[in-house]
């Protein structure tokens, strides 16, 4: 793959114990207070958000973000953003579209032919379907030092073995870890 | 914490999804078939066996190591080890011990006498009892480059919240990658 090629990343942020989402949905447990000192500063977010776009996201992550916005803004910009969903959902911004078709028929109408970097934010679900249909290319899993012991897995129920590559692993000071692994025979 | 302090160590392999064991027990995903770059090989695995002075483990992985043991042979080599259970276990080895008691009684009158360096090596239900219990100072998470999808997860039903603090971050050339975290408040 070359870096001009389309690419599907599913990015998740997880506990150690792989849950992305709390039941109360609160998300104060992604402010780490860990110290890594042989970790690395973040990169700069205006350049790492430059190189994604277009993000794709299920309602309930997208009916979140929309909540969390009002205290915090809009988290994904002027970046196109697709939610999908059969439900009847009346956008917020300008930017984002509701696609409520299939997933293939999303890749090869809608994605391949418009964009290159396409990030998967979330949810569970819509994550599991991407990979379980071999759509995703890349796994970017970023782990706060913390286990929840209750919430929303990120994979528990995919019930389908894949094999992965490991692409890069990066620690940052905050006790992040973010792991990128490269989904192995996919099919976009 | 200084070098000479006692310590549990929980040590764990899973895949990329929390899984530390398939449904019928086969190991054959342990031996990825991935090649990453920039990974570091191995410690001499003598050097490393030779830091821990004392396994411990729950009935079910004790029986799995035996049976591994007739093709592999004993993983744990001669290091005195410990079998939590209350099931009739006659042991295979000389330096096999079971113990039948409360794990607070285990950890204060039978480990911390007598070793330093103490690595619980499984299965899920006696790891997350000593994590929950704030037993063990340290998660030793080595994560296979693969998705499982199904299994026992090591930290499913922990139900617990549990701050951690990341010790270490190491990327094998065969795309494994360890994490090392502390505990944070074991009490220990």
């Amino acid at each position: 793959m070359t870096e001009d090629s389309f690419k599907i990343t599913v990015h998740m942020v997880s506990s150690l114990d792989g849950i992305i989402a709390k039941k109360d949905n609160s998300v104060s447990w992604f402010d780490t207070a860990d110290n890594y000192e042989n970790g690395v500063t973040g990169e700069n977010p205006e350049d790492f958000l430059k190189s994604i776009d277009c993000y794709v996201m299920g309602s309930r992550t997208y009916e979140h973000a929309i909540e969390l916005s009002k205290s915090y803004g809009w988290a994904y910009g002027d970046v196109p953003t697709i939610v999908v969903s059969h439900k009847n959902i009346k956008p917020e911004r300008t930017n984002i579209e509701v696609f409520a078709g299939d997933l293939i028929e999303l890749v090869n109408e809608k994605l391949k032919p418009t964009y290159k970097n396409v990030w998967l934010v979330g949810g569970a679900i819509l994550a599991q379907q991407f990979i379980r249909l071999k759509l995703a290319n890349e796994i970017r899993l970023t782990i706060i030092p913390i286990i929840l012991g209750s919430g929303t897995y990120f994979l528990e129920s995919i019930g389908q073995e894949q094999a992965l590559h490991l692409l890069d692993v990066t620690a940052y000071k905050n006790g992040m870890v973010e792991l990128r692994y490269e989904i192995k025979n996919s099919n976009s």
